[in-house]
């Protein structure tokens, strides 16, 4: 096994144990980098020679007995919303083509203090607005959508040109590209994780979160990021640590099987295989409830209506400025936001309060609500639309965003892990949905869920 | 003195030792409505029967010793946003002719549990829409505005026809009616008192509170109505003792005195009673310090920005069903509600929690900030107008609303007090601005002031 092939945990253990050195695996990584970004173009800006020289720093500090705890000498992937004090930040767009970050965002500083070493800045959709991230291709099939927005940190991850990586989630943005390239996805609850230095996609639905290999290294990274911020205005004042035990016993855990919304219009490849794991969750000792989703007829009208105003109105200046710097799709997104009523928002404003209450009650009687992440596995690029059994026709995007927006608009945290692939080789997710602040649970029962598996291999392309 | 001119806490302790029975408060209070209320048109509806039947319960419960804490038998007017079972909710409106609760608010409930006796609904500005309150007169002169919203309130309290009231405050609806009466009027903390059952104008501004004529009797009733809901999304679990103690030293508070906006275009006569009443308080131990307001060019658009579309919302339906029934003030303004673009209020969100946070910090220095409630007295009935001493013209609505507006857009309490009257004998309020959740400051400072001026006598008509 390559270096570039361990996990965030395993590396993290072979370089505190010195039989690996930051250097060894930086080098490992760059080398796979080397090979496989071509085909992927999961890179926005790729940063070899600081990578190297932050490894031989890191290499000199763990021979000198200066440990900075389970990131330091990992090589990471940003999304690339996410400010770095002297890098650009081009959220993927031609409109940010002169940014420059002068500091770094809250959580850059924190991975930086952690000892984490950045190899580059990963490919968005344009400003996080679509569900696909055109520019990267999926790490298992290169004709296929990495999904998005933050497509291009989740390929990172799954090709082995990132350790682990950032990326953020405003309408599934780090669960759905996780799930459609088979990696561990974290949309922690609202709050949890600063956003200062991040650029907003919809202030009051962003999240920023890990994408790792394991659930494992996702606790490890968490706890870097969690933690007050008084810049970010959302900011929670709770951090923790949420390194999930050995054990995979979950007595005493009840999960919500949903008896409505989140297995209509799902793909049956999909909906066996998470069937299947909740199973597995069951054989562990976790107790099945089924439950029902309340107020699903308003999740898309909330979600959309509570972005749209506020994505616009974040663009407002550069919109009208250089339109035609945008790309069409999120260009139409933007200027039809500027047509949208205030009662239309005050609307979704509303429901988004009622919803967040009717799921706080939903979560009294279980501990999880697992469910599929998204309800179909990555579609060939270009493809527009998805074709259900009984003749509907959904749009990509919005097939993408269904089954994640729930967790935007309550503030919930979410976590993807994979469940296995598809007769095409695709791989599925599952997500596990907890109450606020409720993570150690989903990361104890991701991981207890993770160990009853074969070890996953990377992508290979 | 007759027992309607008693404080609350006069009354209070005088039911507790027996030397007044709860039915002689009442009839004492239902005499003086007889005589007054002709001329005042503070009520929407008065209940004498059930009142006097409540007080002669609360006078028996007294005798046989069961004591039900400082609101037991003390005669109240509700205004008429706030549901009492079985009791039309009108808010002054044709809209609401049909209108009929079938439960209590959460503050009628908890006000009932606590032994006070309603008088009756008093009148709002239509759906508390408005700063003048139409159909009520001013309590020192029937020719001059109520005030408004809680115009009926504040002249029940002034007038001897409630010994206390219940208003409520999206931009002043408290404080402005009690500082152009003459009595206190609290806007609390946003979220500290519930407001389920309350019909709402804006509900991310509007308020809860008592309208009372000492500063002591405010605090009694707060007590009363503080404590979660979680009917109410807003509602905070907290509570307190509010009553302030005896004492007047203000030794180691510091007043915030501001250098801008609050004493601009600002009546001389109120600037100057004001600012003795800041010397009041320097001369009692407080140190006073100036600040500078922040954001001020942004509080007149984020009041009206939050709380237009918010107001349209309530009112789609009935809107569109009965347009004829609202009056033609509040029609136009639900009106040009619907055509505001969601973008305002997404910048309306945005400035408020930029203002929330620059107010906090400007709190960090000092622990009350002192400012007139009003720039200008009582203005004539049909008045539309105020012309300031450099031309400038300004609308009353804009007027009123002016130095009020800062507490609700950052949720800050304030305590409106009165501090004297212009030579017209009109009366002139003073508001003590503190931090959030510190309503025992301004009710100690509060009552340290009212203690150095001599007793107030009622509103005579």
């Amino acid at each position: 096994m390559q270096p570039y092939e361990l996990s965030l945990t395993a590396a993290s253990e072979a370089i505190r144990t010195r039989k690996l050195s930051p250097v060894e695996l930086v080098d490992s990584v760059l080398d796979r980098l080397a090979k496989v970004e071509p085909q992927l173009e999961a890179y926005v800006t790729v940063t070899p020679e600081q990578a190297r020289r932050a490894a031989r720093e890191a290499e000199r500090d763990v021979a000198a007995g200066r440990l900075r705890g389970p990131l330091q000498g990992i090589p990471m992937g940003l999304k690339d919303l996410i400010d770095v004090a002297g890098a650009a930040t081009t959220a993927s767009s031609r409109v940010r083509a002169d940014h420059r970050a002068d500091t770094d965002s809250t959580v850059a500083a924190r991975l930086a203090a952690a000892g984490a070493i950045l190899i580059g800045k990963t490919h968005t959709h344009e400003f996080a607005y679509g569900l696909t991230t055109p520019q990267t291709h999926n790490a298992r099939d290169r004709d296929r959508v990495a999904g998005g927005s933050s497509g291009g940190s989740a390929v990172a991850v799954a090709a082995g040109t990132a350790t682990f990586a950032l990326g953020t989630d405003t309408g599934g943005s780090i669960r759905v590209p996780s799930a459609l390239n088979g990696v561990v996805g974290l949309k922690p609850t609202y709050g949890l994780v600063p956003r200062h230095g991040v650029t907003s996609l919809s202030w009051s639905l962003d999240h920023v979160g890990p994408i790792t290999r394991t659930v494992e290294d996702a606790a490890l990274v968490l706890a870097a990021l969690a933690g007050h911020d008084p810049r970010d205005p959302a900011s929670l004042a709770t951090s923790g640590d949420y390194r999930p035990g050995a054990g995979t016993d979950l007595t005493g855990l009840r999960v919500g099987v949903p008896r409505n919304y989140y297995f209509d219009h799902v793909d049956p490849e999909v909906e066996a295989a998470v069937r299947r794991a909740i199973d597995t969750l069951e054989s562990l000792g976790a107790r099945l409830v089924e439950v029902e989703i309340p107020m699903t007829r308003y999740i898309q009208a909330t979600q959309w209506g509570l972005m749209v105003p506020e994505a616009t109105a974040y663009h407002e200046r550069t919109l009208r400025a250089v339109p035609e710097l945008y790309q069409a799709d999120v260009r139409i997104l933007l200027e039809a936001g500027e047509l949208m009523p205030a009662g239309d928002y005050v609307r979704a404003q509303r429901a988004r309060t009622l919803m967040r209450q009717a799921w706080a009650r939903l979560l009294d009687d279980v501990d999880v609500i697992a469910a599929p992440t998204v309800p179909v596995t990555a579609v060939k690029a270009g493809q527009d639309t998805v074709t259900w059994s009984d003749g509907t026709v959904e749009g990509v995007a919005d097939a993408y965003v269904r089954l994640s927006a729930p967790a935007n608009i309550t503030g919930v945290p979410s976590l993807s892990v994979p469940v296995g692939d598809d007769t095409a080789g695709l791989p599925i997710g599952m997500q596990l949905l907890g109450r606020p602040l409720g993570e150690p649970v989903l990361l104890r029962m991701g991981h207890a869920y993770e160990q009853t598996q074969p070890a996953r291999q990377l992508a290979t392309v």
